[in-house]
């Protein structure tokens, strides 16, 4: 029966952790409890939602984890409430005991608080992928790609497909990560050091956001490997297993337009402060647009909301070239391409109203990205 | 038609000030907008929620408020909405000048912003307070006073009159203050040094409760005054506004008992972080209680979950005096009472298992907590 010893905050820290993957309003009742095992070598935790599975292990050799395994075992706890009592105890040092029962008995300075565990057999089988042949990544490129391109994909259910990031790796080590909900799309390419086996897969963004989270920015590169339905970022303690949405992504490369009529270069700052301006106003109206008109060398912005008012302002811009432009859009989308953006400013290339514009930073032209106007009147 | 020039983060400061009056959601349509008049002495801001009104006044005089005033008037705007688009603008330099149909013109920077407003005559007139013989009280003096006792109020309205904190002055300078929601009280009487009209008037503990949020500490002294059904708390340029509960307060001095058979002093953090320990495991039991036994010289906490599980700790005394006891409450108002004690230690003082125990600080006893235990078995 299970036994160890551990520091309390290193423990709490691996727990939090673990509980990026937990959700405690699943339909799977057993998936809201945390599966602790204990072995020689070290303890793993398990979190999962079925969606995405996280397991960190702990070994006995790392000092700051002052961890002692004196019987090997393996034991469910519910987690949320687990990690507020392991959260609550009073001393660093802490003693965890299985009891009978698949009782949890653990002390701390005076306290003494067992609670109620379950049998680790119940707990679903994690699908092993085989760790052989990884793609290395850095982090932080991973980090940036996802932070620039999993905003722009659908929160609808209506087309499951859109709600992922499509990830290419062609036999050239370029990597292209795209998105879209259809309104609007976000594409980054970038070229890798190292060689990996291609792929085309299609990664939910919901699971995405939680990789900045699970992964800090001390783990510096992971590595990355795939199976049938799944795909496992690897670090050295942290395994991150997500299931992959099934289905072929539409083809985006013919969306992207490389002509224009139109461009406007402003500082990226300036332009999102004024789109939400707009959108305080645009919001109140029927269909939440914002028009930007280009004529006579000066660029304004408009709304009218019959119910609240109205905003005329005439936006700073650093350059402008080609034909005068009236286009309408919803601003929401702009402010959200915008913080994507990590250059001081942005080019805006447009072929007319009712065409997709793009936005670019102007320095870099890995990242592009897409907006779909509304035709007003 | 009013017009003038402000700054725009004093004016934001001001506005959030008055908002603190505001409820969206209120049932009078009307109260979810605020009131600007311009006068040629300064603006005056109105924001109501029918229970409490904010009045602030930014004087010409004031220099950090750039204000200039070119046109009186008065106009009332959607408060939340008007906000926002405040904090959106450009520039700190704003003009808003009331155009045609009740509509005001925002200038700031390049930015025009047209709202909506609407006549100011639709709003409700705030009662008037005769401003005579003030009693002056310190700011930091009323904040303790609240902080200590309007927790201890109950937020059930099945007693309406048990929502507010009873504040008696007698003609001896003492005031008192004490709320309670019949399961813990929390009294604190103090000696004034201005004297003051003799009042009892019972103030609802939500609207104190904003006190500490309007006016801030820069403000080191305020003046009250009463009316029939209302209360002002006037500082030089706001105006606090509340509507007072109507009906008598229970006489609780005859509560309080000075008697008692065991006395423990107390750590107050780890007696507080032993509770929430407890608290934890209790909030899943039928009851909902701690149960403390004092036996041996030493005190225990127990409790007993049959759904989640036990706790069974040894708590840190500094003190023990009188006889053995077991007792079992609400740990949840025993970390209440905790919070509002600001000394390092605390004496509880029983009389038996059945009869409502006091919490003191040890080095004061102006402030007095009562909890009553709930009968177990």
């Amino acid at each position: 029966m299970l036994q160890f010893s551990i520091n309390k905050n290193f423990f709490l820290q691996a727990l939090n952790t673990v509980k990026r993957a937990i959700s405690s309003k699943n339909a799977i009742p057993i998936l809201s409890t945390l599966k602790i095992e204990a072995h020689a070598e070290g303890v793993i935790l398990i979190g999962s939602n079925g969606q995405i599975s996280i397991e960190n292990f702990i070994p006995v050799e790392q000092k700051d984890a002052g961890l002692v395994v004196d019987q090997p075992g393996s034991l469910l706890l519910e987690a949320t409430f687990f990690i507020n009592v392991i959260s609550s105890l009073p001393s660093l040092e802490l003693d965890l005991k299985e009891i009978e029962n698949k009782q949890l008995l653990l002390k701390s300075g005076k306290s003494e608080i067992t609670l109620k565990g379950k049998d680790s057999n119940q707990y679903p089988r994690i699908q092993e992928i085989p760790t052989s042949n990884p793609l290395l990544l850095e982090t932080k490129v991973l980090k940036e790609l996802i932070s620039e391109t999993a905003f722009a994909a659908s929160s609808q259910e209506s087309r499951p497909i859109l709600t992922g990031v499509h990830f290419v790796l062609d036999e050239n080590k370029q990597l292209k990560t795209v998105a879209t909900d259809s309104h609007r799309l976000s594409q980054k390419i970038i070229q890798l050091e190292n060689a990996g086996d291609a792929f085309d897969v299609v990664i939910p963004s919901k699971s995405l956001k939680e990789f900045t989270a699970v992964f800090g920015d001390e783990i510096t590169s992971i590595e990355v490997f795939f199976a049938q339905n799944q795909l496992l970022f690897k670090s050295e303690y942290i395994s991150f297993y997500i299931r992959l949405l099934e289905g072929n992504y539409p083809d985006t490369n013919r969306l992207i337009p490389t002509m224009f009529n139109s461009q406007l270069t402003f500082n990226v700052v300036q332009l999102r402060q004024a789109m939400e301006r707009a959108r305080l106003l645009s919001n109140a109206t029927q269909n939440g647009t914002v028009k930007v008109e280009i004529k006579d060398q000066t660029v304004r912005s408009y709304v009218n909301s019959p119910e609240v008012g109205q905003v005329d302002e005439e936006l700073e811009v650093l350059a402008i070239e080609g034909e005068d432009l009236s286009i309408s859009f919803n601003p929401n989308y702009m402010i959200e391409a915008l913080k994507a953006i990590k250059s001081e400013e942005v080019i805006l290339s447009f072929i007319s109203s009712i065409r997709p514009f793009t936005l670019k930073a102007a320095e870099e032209d890995q990242l592009i990205q897409l907006i779909t106007p509304v035709r007003t009147n």
